[in-house]
């Protein structure tokens, strides 16, 4: 199937290059072209990128641009950003972390100030070394990450434990210059997250909030994007650059068999406040040390979801995020009454966005109904609702879901009632979905032979292992290839039993613990 | 009185230079140690930068940062932000204007494209030369504002009439690299804004625009942020570089007898159309070139709000952009029922905060309730609640009101509609004192020696002028000086009536329109 496909896309692929929307090719030539199922055809990294990105393109969700690594999000995935961070600001805004602001640029003598952090993040910092024509007396580095933009701040503003705990967040951009292929969403060089930096006196309450902030990323993914994530803790060699202990909400994709970090928060220790000496006097007067997290999800969840829920017609975007929930569409036929369709689209639109639905019509003339059809079902609206002569006769409209195609007439008597149900259970159906195919890649194994054939099926794997980071890294050199090596994912909180004896599926030694491996992106 | 306070200020200065909230120094040595004093009191640029930034750091709006002109927003200034970013961005989502994110990034040949936009922003721009260790083949700008980042997609988006309007707006960050002497809020090297890019297939269309979004601009001012602003056009020599002309808000600064650019929304004609083919086919299936605006406001807005309504106390927060609009303080005397009190206190910010009214208690007990009063004075908030022995007994709280000190017990049964109706009077009240102000002063001159000398007194000048932009040059080298040069600010919407044969203020030749003039920041 997917090798036809292919066949008829490539064929196709020089006759419409370069095409946009207003310029639409035949629905029949894009609609297949899934964002991600070229990873998957071709030896990794990708040798037709470009292919990979035209349901995104298309889609109008991203736009490419002339810096590479860099792309344009366009209202149609900026929105989905939004409804996002409306969520989770409100959620942090509860548990009374405030938002705040720092500079994007870092100087060298305090990027540098923690030798592990900064080990990891240095091939990757971009630096500005001219303004105008003049040359800067110091070269200065766009933030990857903020750690050691805020925490000489932290030093100063905390002295007593009555400043205790500290908690902010900012929503910015961040920098990461990177050389490994990029990929919209995914990996660019310069992204957009939210990044929260919270100190604490007590290891407890750092620990609570890891975990507290990891829930609301398992939500993002779980209820709105409708994507299932496995709970579990970073490996030593996987964890932060400086930090302690790293947990993540990690994903699956299918069709191309690799896990995703979807979203990782960090105890930090003491490590940062030991190097940025973060100090307090304690309620016995005694001088200690803050313990600190750092967390942080950003745009690539958009990523994630369009590989898991898109297929061959283009996006599938789940109900919550979608900015248009429903796309009403006229049908009208020659000899029928257009007036009185286009008033109904009108009708059933102000219905639907009186009771707080997303609905839009498309009265566009110069598009068939057909066209219009492919074009918002390559966008991934949820729902559509068609009104034709035969509709309007029968005082009702025709409804046709997005992941299942399944088709319902509905009275407009009924009309808001039922497409909030049908809306609720297209959530819970792609969720459902995904989650059924993720399980279905999942593979138990207990020694590097099931290991190998299983990634070589392009398995989540999940094995026992001895966590040792040696291991890990032997590992990642005997699965090295085109494909890319493969590593540990994460160690799921919610552990199978793991019977004395259990030995390590890599180097054989007593296992301590289930970890999931696989290819990833 | 200013001179007094100055003389306290510099005595006391020194011994608490360094000092953090958590060991506040005695609130009568800062307090009056206004954000924007210390412009009016010494040279400009001024010489002692520090002093005028004690009310921003005090009152916990900035923090100082270790790159110069860079300064982090702390939690207490952001919030204010986000209060206009949720009105704002709301009013553009009604005019079905769209939120997109375009990259920090600009390659040097598309920042190159419009020759007159670039000479006015070439000066200030950062470039980024290396990545990790290596040189980048080109050196990459850092956006100072998006024109030449956005409209080479305008190009490829827009092809047909259908494809217009093109709206679009984003929350960003942008770099300018000026030498001038930064000023947190008011001129530094990163801010926040928005900027709205749109294009038009008719003039009309983007003429309009450009009045709706200078309408929103106002009333962020005088709604949100409770100061006077002036609705006019910029002259040539001021406008925006490479556009057809700017509309403007401007505001007066009383204390430091200096105009300030609000936010400005500009028509860019079809200039940078041309320079980069945004073309579309009108309805007759002709060539035609778009109609552009862009428009933005930025953290500037906060600056201006403190130096309009700050008094010698420290900040004052109007009701509506205040995060903590009330700030209730228990007041408990030795013998008197503290847990009654407290418990006071909490009933009464849960009444509030029921009833939608943004109300925190500050229940440290380290503190006494006099530090309170002046800590929550510097910081601004509208309304103070106290409650002690006297008001537990009298089933009363006694409201302060920042902005004019009047007192008043109010029964707790009338709490909320009381409370309610002295915040909105607040709100009221801070914009017409300060109305009054600013009106005073404004200044009609005729002539060059009546200019001179309202010039001296730090006035908003009203002069007829030619409107004649080497009149204009002169005018800014005839007043160069210490203070820095005068230019004119805008043409007002609302023009007074000009007689036939008024003559311009400063060449004599005849008068074409009313202009303001004065030093601006």
């Amino acid at each position: 199937m997917r090798r036809a496909l292919t066949a008829r896309f490539c064929a196709s692929f020089n006759s419409w290059r370069g095409g946009s929307m207003s310029e639409c090719p035949p629905p029949q030539v894009v609609l297949f072209v899934l964002y991600s199922e070229f990873v998957d055809l071709s030896p990794w990294p990708a040798k037709m990128p470009t292919a990979r990105l035209r349901v995104v393109v298309n889609g109008e969700m991203i736009e490419y641009y002339d810096i590479s690594g860099c792309y344009i999000l366009r209202p149609w995935a900026m929105s989905i950003w939004e409804v996002m961070q409306t969520f989770f600001d409100a959620e942090i805004k509860k548990m009374k972390i405030k938002n705040c602001y720092f500079p994007l640029f870092v100087s060298s003598g305090v990027l540098q100030k923690e030798k592990d952090h900064i080990e990891g993040f240095a091939p990757e910092v971009a630096w500005v070394t001219k303004s105008g024509e003049s040359e800067l007396e110091m070269p200065i580095a766009i933030r990857p990450t903020s750690e050691t933009v805020m925490y000489p701040y932290f030093s100063k503003w905390i002295r007593g434990h009555r400043d205790l705990p500290l908690r902010l967040n900012q929503w910015c951009n961040v920098v990461r210059w990177e050389f490994s292929n990029p990929t919209p969403f995914i990996r660019s060089r310069e992204f957009l997250w939210q990044e929260g930096h919270t100190a604490f006196a007590t290891k407890e309450e750092a620990d609570t909030e890891v975990l507290d902030i990891l829930e609301l990323y398992r939500r993002i993914y779980e209820e709105f994007l409708a994507v299932p994530v496995i709970k579990g803790k970073k490996s030593e060699h996987e964890k932060f650059a400086g930090g302690l202990y790293t947990t993540t909400v990690e994903a699956f994709v299918p069709n191309t068999g690799r896990g995703v970090q979807g979203a990782t928060s960090h105890c930090l220790g003491q490590n940062f406040a030991k190097m940025f000496e973060i100090n307090f006097e304690n309620e016995k007067g005694e001088k200690a040390m803050v313990w600190q997290n750092s967390w942080a999800y950003t745009t690539r969840t958009i990523g994630v979801m369009i590989m898991v829920h898109g297929d061959d017609k283009g996006l599938v975007l789940p109900p919550k995020i979608a900015s248009v929930q429903v796309i009403v569409i006229p049908v009208p036929y020659k000899d029928a009454n257009t007036q009185g369709i286009f008033d109904a689209c009108d009708a059933t639109v102000k219905s639907l966005n009186e009771a707080g639905i997303r609905a839009e019509t498309d009265f566009r003339d110069n598009y068939s109904p057909g066209w219009k059809y492919s074009h918002w079902e390559l966008k991934g609206v949820p729902l559509r609702i068609e009104i034709g002569p035969k509709d309007l006769a029968n005082n009702q409209v025709r409804a046709v879901r997005r992941d299942n195609s399944a088709k319902i007439d509905i009275p407009m008597a009924d009309l808001v009632c039922q497409v909030k149900d049908m809306l609720d259970n297209i959530q819970q159906s792609l969720f459902d979905v995904a989650k059924q195919k993720r399980d279905a890649c999942i593979q138990v194994v207990h020694t590097w032979e099931e290991f190998a054939e299983a990634l070589s099926q392009k398995k989540m794997i999940l094995a026992p292992w001895c966590d040792e980071e040696e291991v890990e890294k032997d590992v990642k050199t005997r699965t090295k290839g085109d494909m890319g090596a493969a590593k540990s994912l994460c160690s799921p909180f919610d552990q199978p039993a793991l019977p004395e004896g259990t030995l390590c599926f890599a180097s054989g030694k007593p296992a301590k613990k289930w970890t999931y491996w696989g290819r990833s992106y």
